[in-house]
């Protein structure tokens, strides 16, 4: 299907549909918000997006520039995931426990290993691997506590040109003592990370206490100082996921008005803050996560996996109190390193609320949204000119019964378009992945349309 | 991977690691109701079990007999779907609605197709391909309310030589006259298609009025007539999958208890009823259907992807009143033909109720559980002598995620074996089905593992 491209240096073009958003269906209608180009030219130069738009409308202007076409699939922006531990790969599909006995019995043993560096190194190349293979492109991802599993990680991402921001865990307590750092070493650490790390080519570094139960007042105080030396670093960690951790922050911190408040206290919610889960956040805490421009990655198949609960999407996307949304796999509590699949569970978490998540408004979550939840929409997220260009290459009719499903040849409306969409988030996996480009290059190419 | 066999005409065998249920493990300790055997012969004889056990004890009884060996593989019993509908296959996916208006919107117009017996005839063969490439040897599947509806999938499943369990819808209000019998016609045409089909070969009739909603006392009497007349045959409904659903049966047979109730006063409630869903049942209910021997057929992918709510596992396998239980897949307001995937969003409806469904005892529905659901237990659902030779050899390494978490070769302990079931549970689809028997005879291969 891939013809090589045959053309300049620098310039190159991708034939085929394609869909982004220039607006958050949440709040704009689709048919505003929705961009659709059923015969649509992708033209890059050194990576980045120079110009997009309708074939017709582009062909003459690059009419001596040999075009990748991709007939018949849809091409969307690469998917983001803005929760997954790159450790917990291994022990995705853990038996049988809840968050809190979850990490104990489960977690911790396992980022034990990320101690040994060539170990980290082989298990982040596998794992950026599965996101490719699924279509992510960008990533928020928690390392190990071992700063050297952070330097795996970011070295693999590094070699793959990836967009990525990622942090080392800090944790000082409540954790068995392989796997503590102090709140002054992972402050050292951490700035040593950041230093080495933060905007070396395309990454960027997130400052990355696990949650409230894991780190100490002090910790949690380092981790605010960071951020305010390095004021453009990320803050990652977990938020109100399950109700005994809910109740055990609030014992950790009795002087604390809720589990955010932890985090506030200390200049931890912001702008590139993120929190994973947020499934059981008060109406006031949604309020503040609105107004300080902070972000939540909803985790559904974690969520049900730990049977943590069903997160409330109509109040993170309120209208009154709009908050920064991305979907996150969160691998190893969620079942997929596919968005599409947590696409679809997601919109399984509304319909038990009796609420509807359209097709646009959850692929908006993949991409746009993601990015704009990252404060990344400025480089990646859609196809504007000047955004990198990282984008996935969609096969709607990749298993028999996704061929069965949706017989039609391309959508000619955004009504035909969501459907198929439907159908492809509610059938398909990483076998619909038929491309990931980063950057422009091709990536990663699914094993039966290589050449052979 | 398979070497054709060689031998005998009647007889065959095959060795590898097999898994299944000698009893029911949500009753019987683990340690006494699995049945794994790391190393086995199943040997058959003319597509039945002739014996089973350890190879090192049954290879010089058979030391002359080629043998077909699947090394690394487990091997179980076919999986057994115990609802599902063959002319929704289609529509899977539908976006939007819950239960009253997916039917209207989506089911209806879908199901009117099947008037067209050469349309039937191509939806069942490419389901019941889909049922095998999944694993599924067994199904109580739903027809369309047309008798050739109906015809066209006996025939199918009469071709593929397997245990199918099926019946024509019948509908006499609330729906589009074009999907309307009447209570005499629907007698009529049930009556025929029993008389037609029923234990012709392995096939066997559910009277199959759709729900309490599209039928009229007066057609619910004439099922009840049927099963009467015809004391072997199933019959097969939903039941309180709802709340709108079972607020809507209430005023329509305002003299019933409730839902139950309604099918319980036309003798509609016994061994052999299976009834789909079962998501508002009252404890009054589950004991009723305890008592009276008849089954619930859990259907986890339908019961998210309609918001109808979580089933209470804990209810219908209760130490009181155990009610027959097995998996559905409800296919097309399920999202996968998968028992794996059904499993594991099984998995996850117990978990949101901090409920733990063991893997065992998830495959324990999808097998032996499925069949005494059915009452079918003497012909299928494990390996005991005498039974239907239908089984499913599977990949837990299908792909290379799935390899990643299960490094390990064969389980030697029901420990080892419980956490490479639990990731195949959380980690397979139909990657996972290697090949599927039917009756002793090699029915579907993974396209991977076919001869070039």
């Amino acid at each position: 299907m891939i013809t090589p491209s045959q053309s300049s240096e620098t310039l190159k073009a991708i034939r085929g549909s394609f869909l982004d958003f220039i607006d958050d269906p949440f709040y704009v209608p689709e048919s505003e918000s929705v961009r659709y180009i059923a015969d649509g030219l992708l033209v890059l130069e050194n990576g980045r997006v120079k110009e997009f738009g309708a074939y017709d409308t582009l062909k003459h202007k690059y009419a001596d520039l040999d075009i990748t076409s991709y007939t018949g699939r849809l091409i969307m922006p690469g998917f983001i995931d803005t929760h997954i531990h790159f450790p917990q790969t291994e022990m995705i599909a853990a038996y049988g426990e809840q968050l809190l006995e979850w990490l104990q019995q489960y977690t911790f043993p396992t980022e034990g290993k990320f101690k040994d560096r060539n170990y980290a190194q082989k298990v982040a190349a596998f794992f950026l691997d599965e996101l490719l293979k699924n279509g992510t492109t960008t990533a928020l991802v928690f390392a190990a506590v071992f700063p050297q599993s952070a330097d795996a990680f970011f070295e693999e991402a590094s070699r793959r040109n990836l967009r990525m921001v990622a942090g080392k865990v800090m944790m000082d307590r409540n954790a068995p003592d392989f796997l503590m750092d102090t709140a002054s070493s992972s402050y050292q650490d951490s700035k040593a990370l950041i230093q080495k790390w933060h905007k070396k080519g395309r990454l960027l570094y997130a400052v990355t206490p696990r949650f409230a139960v894991t780190s100490t007042d002090a910790q949690l105080q380092m981790a605010g100082k960071l951020l305010q030396e390095f004021p453009d670093v990320y803050l990652h960690t977990h938020l109100s996921e399950n109700v005994d951790e809910v109740e055990l922050v609030a014992k950790l911190f009795p002087e604390s008005k809720g589990y955010l408040d932890v985090y506030d206290q200390v200049g931890l919610v912001g702008e590139r803050s993120v929190f994973a889960h947020g499934v059981q956040l008060t109406d006031a805490e949604f309020e503040r996560l609105s107004e300080m421009g902070a972000a939540i990655a909803f985790c559904p198949t974690s969520n049900l996996f730990l049977g943590s609960g069903l997160f409330k999407l109509s109040k993170a996307k309120s209208d009154q109190h709009p908050v920064h949304l991305g979907l996150g796999t969160d691998i190893g509590a969620g079942t997929s390193f596919s968005l599409l699949v947590t696409a679809h569970v997601a919109y399984k978490v509304a319909q038990l609320q009796r609420q509807r998540l359209s097709p646009f408004r959850a692929m908006f979550l993949a991409t746009l949204g993601g990015a704009r939840a990252l404060y990344l929409d400025d480089k990646v997220g859609n196809f504007d000119s000047g955004k990198e260009a990282d984008f996935v290459v969609l096969d709607m009719r990749a298993t028999p019964l996704m061929a069965f499903r949706n017989p039609g040849s391309t959508a000619t409306s955004l009504k035909e378009l969501a459907d198929q969409l439907f159908s492809l988030i509610m059938l398909g996996d990483d076998r619909a992945i038929q491309a990931t480009y980063v950057m422009g290059e091709l990536a990663y190419e699914r094993e039966s349309d290589r050449p052979h």
